[in-house]
């Protein structure tokens, strides 16, 4: 049996590589293991040896500290990889299909599922519906920041490229697809965004820009992000949004210069709870500065998509309220506008294929826009570092050394 | 020229029949009247004489003094009439036609109208998006609890009944159309409910009641109702829906007393800004209290609908937040659940003639289950005075004798 | 190993109750079987002991030989039962489960599936997608008109009824969710049925009246059924329905009769290919004649939902064009009121679980509207010829027992 | 008064500039003006001074005289002008507007306007819903192949270019919106296209490109276009199509080489009943075709839109069938793919709107990609027949010199 190395969790700012079980076809103890979830058999799962596997800005919220992760829980929910050994229950999924993650996941047979509303699935979280791999109170599935990882279910989760060498070529592209791109298209589709549309999207990091991607995708005329971060904004227009310097202030009057009217069609909340201050204030948490911003600047019939993470409980929160995962939330001025509101995590296995066939056929560049750089496994914790500190990229892990050679 | 009396605001607590104008084709001043609409040529509008007009929960805001509407503004936005006068630009409306009147304010030629959007109607109100007869900012269009009054874009706003005399054998139910039929049907309609759905909808004023009759007109499972008022409770239950007794407590524990699970797929928001706390805290203000409760008791992957009113401002509110319209809401919790929320005033149009459709098919009895109760217009305080109280009726006006004769 | 009977077609005019192998967890060699399923292994499946399994109006194109149907072929899709024992895959539904089968094989694993397009699974049928028990050319899964059957992905195909006491006091109703009622049911959704319609269903069989009955469901204010059969005429009566009497001429006339206008919104074609001609050309066979007469009758901007089967090659056609499944159909009118058209089998998966929370919350009695009539196993033969022969009824087989005691 | 010029049809094969009226507001008797729409006051209408009229493939059904078109009857339904005179009761237009005119004519006052199907406009038309200008048994609205055209109900029909600058500088593409960029939109959005959608458009004239375009724009993978025409074939390989050449034969065996299936997710109709035989059939008039080849190479569960028009009667069709606009379609083939099917003229206020805004964005370049070229009003009979002998332009009349200047 092979070895396993991973990237840890170990304690608030820190993670590190550690070595760790390879995979078999059974949910073993381990931290954060659910306990309803420990010895569950996975004969209906793949073991994959990753080839790509991204740092995403929600892992940032259990390494800030911010969630009540255990250490030691191996991190990584963003998977691409080929398929190793299957359980004895896979029909369809081979050995040697190059594959992507969905980074919900979902059993495939039950009713949200069958309903395709696989980031609610009933099944495969005891404590609620919907999971993820490596991520705090979502079952205790392993995180996939490693070398090799079990992906259960895989039949119904896994996404198999059509094509290895073609896919290869695409690869960084094609490694979006297990969270940051679906999650961003859909925050675009929830907003309403159509051919025509003018949307402003909130949040330059790396969801932020594939909605805004997604945006373009889906024939938006003008495409406007806002943050409060320069290189990332700088990141924005390198594939032809407009872009709003949040540090000057409210987004209001940017977008009028930009647009002629200081409201938009579509608006996405790319941020979520972690939010701060714009203009004089920014820098400072202000949980509810996104949403009553984009309430203010979103024309009246039109809608927000909120892929951005609200939590229901957040220790560290500003205050007692925060804390709660409450917000003090200006719903009259929505009701006045007739605004409709779509929360929750991205159901990806809604979009992946499409994304993905829209890729191979070279319709878009999602690695570029969000300027995805491939670091090897032992370079995570400065990634994690360099990320946090406001890097206008998407850092890759290449655990097997794939991706050097696309 | 006819006299005309209607029903008017005189200050916080009293309303009163007064002699008033009778309309012609010009929107002149009077309280209440936006500056810029005074002078506005109305060739494309009809005068009614009333049928019915009815008494809306949403004028109890005005006549308790929550906001800001002067004294003499005219009241009534729900409005069902027999045409005497057509403007000359009205085409297709002919005078004897007896019609239903969206309360909503549309002009049929804006994107918002062309887009189906009718609540949100970019010409009639200076001050926003949206409009309504007899309301407070909401451009000056006189009230029509009243024997007369004037519909501007008559060919685009009113619903004619295909045959009167049939229409006169249902009158109670169609004038249910302008206003509450439609804005129950909506908040259904948003939160999901189909064929098979469990829906809770919270409050069972009339808003309330029609929500209930619209999800089972949908087709839905088992229609739960909760409310603080055993009256408008038992008229829920007089038509099929259950009942949740909100003065014992939050709806969880009832609602799994009916269906075996402590949620629904949909929830409906027929209370609003003026919501009151549950079970021991019942009968104190707390206006984020249904709001939160609805994304406790909505199963994963659900929806809310929103018909009840939130405001901007409430100058009577609890507290500085809830007098901006600011309310603290749990949205961790709907956000870990995925759900998705729908405000705003009802697009009457959208529904009204499907809705007209199926009362004249006999498919519902709409006037029956929110009690329908017709009264003269010089009735018209005592019946502001008695559904304020809490009574279990919908008061529908008869300035003109039609009702009597039906 | 326990016995097993079952309904076989032996050949044109012919079937026969006969004794047959108990299934196990593979797909054997035998009539019909695909050569690419022989020996296909089903861990995933599960066998249940039937509770009720229907004659369905497509078995009739077999027994009538109008197809390539071999002898000895055992008959039955619509299925309902209880589960007696699982294969080694499946980890949700469990022994004594009392279950609804679609009639619909999917596999839960495919990108048809995962879009909810359960009728055009890819992995079940070699020749082509979508596939169905016991019917030619469908793959070669074994027909449920018999004691025991195999149904293979269960956890996916499987809909579990909540508790079985309920389910007993409702089965006749509840073993309609296997075809008929989602079938009746996706041909009104297509053709657009909502709250207030005016709806024509083309023939009055099962079929038709579950459509019939789902556009009540849906909220249609007028639905009308035509039919050249007095008794199933009498039978869409006695649930609410109006009527249009075909041996009396084309339907618009007598639409007309009934709501002043020659035209409905929507319209379903509840025949298919067997139709024959109106009025005085009644009797012969026409295959055109329903779907231009629904060209003919439906209102410009309406949708027709086509149930009805149309196939890629009838041997037993009138002449060469119907042989092959050519059809001569004036496009032109339809294309002159920008009709839409919905074709094939339903997705049962995506109606189910609905239609059986209707069904249990008491807001729908398809049982009665169809009139399902339970027999034994052994009246089978003597079932499929009054059925033929136009009997106004369902034939329910009762082949353990269960309904007697319902 | 002004003068006025306009080209009409003068008979089989002929047409004409002409000296004719200039428009005021009311409808006057003239060739193909229905007698029930003599004498119509037009006081909502608008006077256009033409920007841009283009010739229109299905004008020239009319020209090759395949319809019943009376001889000097102006041709023109693709109208984008500036407004010189607006009727008494048009309120938002001004004059000095710069419009794009649908070329449905629609009243925004009937249901099917309520309900966005503009394409079946009730009030328009006395024959039927629907109506055109310039167009036979379409009521007599009178062409806008001309220097001056009558638009009736302008606040509803036309759309208004935010700025006129801006707008001149893109005025070729915007002279799209009026019918073949919103129609060939129309045929992408029923046949299903969605991001990653593989496509085929048959037909690659105008309404063909703008159909690729537009599907293009919504993000399909990959767009094929088949004809029988080299340079129109060229034409859509120069904004990134595959093209199928059917002078080889059926398209399936091409589009095999192109994606690796012999199928794709969706397909559009763009030739209409003038349909010919592919492959060593090529040239011989064969009306069903197109449709029939649709149904074959796309997949199960897919979809088709069909903006090609069919229509009732062609008295110059190839056989008594054809003749009466019936069509000979294997309809068992698309019932065992569970295809769908969506016909009619495109309401094309649903659209245009959108299209505008990412034509004013710089996200689409349809009047490149269909080749349009300006011509003299005077040069329109050699672009008539240029057009009909299979150019690969897309012909845009400038009456008034104002695309000189562009």
């Amino acid at each position: 049996m092979p070895s396993n190395r991973a990237v840890a969790y170990k304690g608030p700012g820190v993670v590190e590589v550690i070595d760790t079980d390879y995979p078999d076809f059974e949910l073993h103890d381990g931290p954060g293991v659910n306990p309803a979830n420990i010895g569950r058999k996975v004969e209906h799962g793949a073991i994959l040896k990753t080839v790509a596997t991204n740092i995403c800005g929600s892992d940032q919220h259990m390494v800030r500290g911010r969630t009540t992760a255990p250490p030691d829980l191996v991190l990584g929910h963003e998977i691409t990889g080929e398929v190793v050994e299957v359980g004895s229950d896979v029909e369809f999924i081979k050995v040697g299909d190059l594959v992507s993650v969905p980074f919900n996941i979902s059993c495939g047979r039950c009713r949200n599922c069958k309903e395709r509303k696989t980031g609610v699935c009933l099944n495969v979280n005891p404590d609620r519906p919907g999971s993820a791999y490596g991520y705090v109170d979502m079952g205790g599935w392993v995180g996939g920041q490693a070398e090799y990882v079990l992906v259960p279910y895989a039949d119904w989760n896994l996404l198999r490229f059509p094509d290895k060498d073609q896919a290869m070529e695409k690869i960084l592209d094609l490694a979006m697809l297990s969270d940051i791109f679906p999650t961003g298209f859909h925050g675009a589709v929830t907003a309403g965004v159509g051919v025509g549309s003018t949307v402003y999207v909130a949040g330059a990091g790396p969801v932020g820009l594939a909605a805004a991607t997604s945006a373009l995708l889906l024939g938006a005329s003008v495409v406007i992000v806002g943050d409060m971060n320069a290189d990332r904004l700088a990141q924005a227009r390198s594939f032809g949004c407009e872009t709003v310097d949040l540090t000057q202030g409210d987004p209001a009057d940017q977008i009028e210069q930009i647009l002629g009217v200081p409201e938009v069609d579509c608006a996405v909340d790319a941020v979520g709870f972690e939010a701060k201050g714009h203009g004089s204030d920014s820098g400072h948490e202000a949980p509810a500065t996104v949403l009553n911003s984009l309430m203010d600047i979103t024309a009246a019939g039109g809608a927000l998509g909120i892929p951005g993470l609200y939590v229901t409980g957040d220790p560290g929160g500003i205050d007692e309220a925060a804390q709660k995962g409450s917000l003090s939330l200006s719903l009259g001025t929505g009701w006045a506008k007739s605004l409709s509101f779509t929360t929750g995590q991205c159901p990806v296995m809604k979009y992946n294929r499409g994304l993905m066939m829209a890729i191979l056929g070279d319709r878009v560049h999602i690695a570029d826009n969000v300027n995805a750089v491939p670091i090897s496994l032992d370079e995570a914790p400065t990634g994690y570092a360099e990320f946090d500190a406001g890097a206008a990229r998407k850092y890759v892990l290449n655990p097997n050394g794939y991706l050097a050679a696309a």
